[in-house]
């Protein structure tokens, strides 16, 4: 598996074959050519075969792809067959739909604790794990070899938690507050920016409507 | 504003400069160099000032940029000052999690109403917001004036609630099903794809961790 040859457009596209792959497993199909799941991915054959023939070319002329292969090749360029010990951070709402997540755990990603400031929601429990008081975080972290930490508290909290985490050993940061963390190198973020994503579909809406405006009418059947 | 003439990878880094100008602003910040800007934001000032020459140069030579105006004009840009009607759809954790999301209102996404088919949730009130049955969503969509729907079921539903939403005049589907959903050219979709986000995490984690082997060790200080 040469995996520092694959380019980072080919990875970004990986979670969405990966995907397709697994509905298409989910209805038992076995096999799909490349213009099958073109179709279905609105994605163009070629592309789909450049991308795929970057793992070692696992179609075969006139059979196509074997499903259940190509979905577990993938799963493991994804890191998915590993299992990682994740903890959330603020037990609030996002927090709690998080833990309750349950493919999480489908993914290998377990949720081995929860943690907030607020002394109501410390005790409580979110699917058998008990909220715990954030200054437990750094015994916890060691104690249970945790990989990462999903971040849902205020955003004022989040710089100065992302480095306390990276010091105690945190290696990947899942970040759902509104702001860029600076962290060593070793460690990872991944952002879930909601409301930039929210500015997006306003702002897509915001031109449609000006695209719909009658002086600019012309192109309108 | 000739919004036309601005490249989709400037507008894709809007939100971020909106995000940051609106941080200065809490600050009480009046003005700002494209170098300090650039400091923040770990992008170089060269590329602050292309971006934002394509609203018009705001920044005057030794004066900086102007925080305030120049957060309005993105703002405007966004499509944020102008309202929107949304409804959520699936009361569960997260559809509750984005009910309770207060950045909501600031951003002039107003919510209505929020939806399920669960009856042990219908009737269940979240932040004042009746949660109602989904059987009731063509009559309130088109009574309520309802732009966007924010989509919180199980992708199984996923794909002909998209298409009903469509023809009640929905125009524009915030997305956080695990699914690509087929709608017309009218109406748009912003996807938040957490499973996706999730398996980045997880292959820039797998990633990091080969590299980390000791025969790659090289250049390791």
């Amino acid at each position: 598996m040469n995996k520092k040859e694959i380019s980072k457009a080919v990875i970004n596209r990986l979670p969405r074959y990966y995907r397709y792959l697994g509905d298409l497993l989910e209805k038992d199909v076995v096999r799909i050519s490349s213009k099958e799941l073109s179709e279905k991915m609105k994605v163009t054959a070629s592309q789909i075969r450049q991308d795929l023939n970057n793992f070692g070319g696992f179609g075969q002329q006139g059979y196509g792809y074997n499903v259940e292969y190509l979905y577990s090749e993938i799963s493991k360029i994804l890191g998915l067959d590993k299992k990682y010990n994740i903890i959330i951070i603020g037990a609030g709402n996002l927090g709690q739909a998080l833990a309750n997540y349950s493919d999480f755990e489908r993914r290998g990603f377990f949720v081995k604790g929860i943690f907030d400031v607020n002394p109501r929601l410390i005790g409580l429990s979110i699917r058998g794990i008990e909220v715990r008081s954030t200054d437990e975080l750094e015994q916890f972290i060691k104690e249970n070899s945790i990989d990462i930490a999903t971040l849902t508290v205020p955003k004022t909290k989040a710089p100065a938690l992302a480095s306390d985490l990276a010091r105690w050993g945190i290696k990947g940061i899942w970040n759902f507050t509104p702001t860029d963390l600076q962290v060593p190198k070793d460690v990872t973020v991944e952002n879930v920016h909601l409301a930039e994503s929210l500015m997006k579909l306003s702002y897509k809406l915001a031109e449609k409507n000006e695209l719909d405006q009658p002086e600019n009418n012309s192109e309108e059947e």
